[in-house]
């Protein structure tokens, strides 16, 4: 059996791995991503290739049946020139291009890394089985991929699954985007960190994480509790809309934060069961994604595998 | 040629026309809705029934090609139990099976007035040529129809659409749906006149309506012209929340309230200024519908002419 080279392109880390057909993950490596201040774009790209040529040499001698790609948005769709935020040495590269050059002959089909979550989850983890599936990362960023009649919604460019900025909070904090009051600049881990800390919240070590947030709102802390309350009803009145607009039937939630549990999941289904009162909207399923960290990788796979429900590209 | 019996129900009135395969509307006609305080379904039926018969008459020699009709919500679809929220009369009425017991043989297509209005937008009007447009009816109500792909979503249960209730205003005044904040509790004409009058506006008459409100805002009036402000920002979030999901080209806006023009729309483009800044979410095209009152009685013909993009249910 063939396997799909599955990529996955962070700030901090490069992952890869073979996904066999059934979506299992073999072969798994990652590399932390070069991106120190000065770090110009090939090197990176260097380091991509090593990592890729290491994996799929794995492979042994069935041909890869082709190449998956997530990574951090913004990118042009389905070209894939990519500037991912948190890469700057990136802007404008020509990673699918350059991938078609390294692998001719193979499809090589990129998307971003959070469409990429969504789609594991809809193709093998907390969405299968549901044609109308909302999938989030609530993390470092908020992101997400939609997928309605049982396909991926890609929009007019690409783009559409940004739950990360559907409002929340009109002219609340501003956010990355360049708006105010996404669910993203008030849910995001850095922001959640932020907010706590100007609550009088005090970590022990001076560059606390979301991490430390949840544990510490696990241990009682109350301004720490306040936070995860925060975050949770911020998700939750975003989910709202985003059925009313959409008419879901599950929205499945991973990311580093959703490890918070019902310290997250109270509050946002509070929120949620204030904010969606129709039947239609009440009868959303909203649960803990499934997959953990592959589920980027087993997404960028079913770009390849399941390209009837997930590319819609050349 | 044949021609689509089309039907749009309302609270106040019925319509019914003809509709030629390129959406000419033709041997138009409508009557009052039947709905004092007591009166029955049957009572209802047996008016919308003989408006049918009359328009149908013109149909001459050629039969019908089939039935489109918009009604109020709530509704199952697509068996089209309806249960409009402005018709007491009818709760699960079974609009569809009256209809294709009455027109044996024709193809029988019911769906939300809102979404029969965006259809219409996307069929021939404003949105014509574009594959991912959002349609919004803004007037008593606030309603919508989303397309993505060139194709209608309907959701796990034919309620996609419901921008209304797309949150702008968390913890907001109270909607009709049970929630709070929602577009629809900020911006319908009904609630802008309430907000007005607590602000101290006086209209003439007892029973002031939004066109009464937007008069007095094009005179000037400071209160009517805040209220204007207030739907117009409301409408900019939720299109921006919207168009950050969806990934849209094109929201096209029409209902009564749109006719206020700049008033509505100055506002409008400024709050999605301020809250969509991504370029892709810029390029969004917010303009006025084109088809005003025929909208929804075109996209009612548009579920028979052009089911492979308004009719995925059998």
């Amino acid at each position: 059996m063939s396997a799909v080279l599955a990529v996955d392109i962070g700030g901090t880390k490069l992952a890869a791995a073979l996904v066999e057909p059934d979506g299992r993950v073999t072969a798994q490596d990652r590399a932390p991503t070069p991106n120190a201040p000065g770090v110009d774009g090939e090197e990176l790209w260097r380091a991509l290739e090593a990592l890729l040529a290491k994996v799929a040499a794995g492979a042994g001698e069935p041909p890869l049946a082709g190449v998956g790609v997530g990574c951090g948005g913004p990118m042009t769709w389905p070209a894939a020139e990519v500037s991912p935020l948190n890469i700057p040495a990136w802007r404008g590269f020509p990673l699918r291009e350059r991938l078609r050059a390294r692998y001719p002959g193979l499809p090589v089909r990129i998307h971003n890394d959070a469409v990429c979550v969504a789609i594991g989850e809809h193709w093998l983890g907390a969405g299968r089985g549901h044609d109308n599936v909302l999938g989030m990362v609530v993390s470092t960023g908020v992101g997400g991929g939609l997928m309605l009649g049982g396909r991926l919604v890609n929009g007019a460019s690409g783009n559409a699954g940004h739950i990360g900025h559907v409002i929340v909070e009109p002219g609340g904090p501003p956010c990355g985007c360049g708006g105010r009051g996404c669910l993203e600049a008030v849910a995001r881990g850095p922001g959640l960190v932020a907010w706590a800390r100007e609550q009088g919240w005090r970590p022990v070590g001076a560059d606390a994480t979301g991490v430390e947030l949840t544990e510490d709102a696990r241990r009682g802390d109350p301004v720490a509790g306040a936070a995860m309350r925060r975050a949770g009803r911020a998700l939750g009145i975003a989910i709202a809309s985003a059925t009313h607009l959409c008419d879901l039937e599950v929205a499945a939630i991973g990311g580093g934060l959703s490890q918070a549990g019902r310290l997250l999941f109270d509050p946002l289904e509070e929120a949620f069961g204030e904010h969606a009162r129709m039947e239609f909207a009440r009868r959303l399923r909203i649960v803990p994604a499934e997959l953990g960290q592959t589920a980027g990788l087993v997404g960028a796979a079913a770009l390849v595998y399941a390209q009837d429900r997930y590319w819609s590209a050349g």
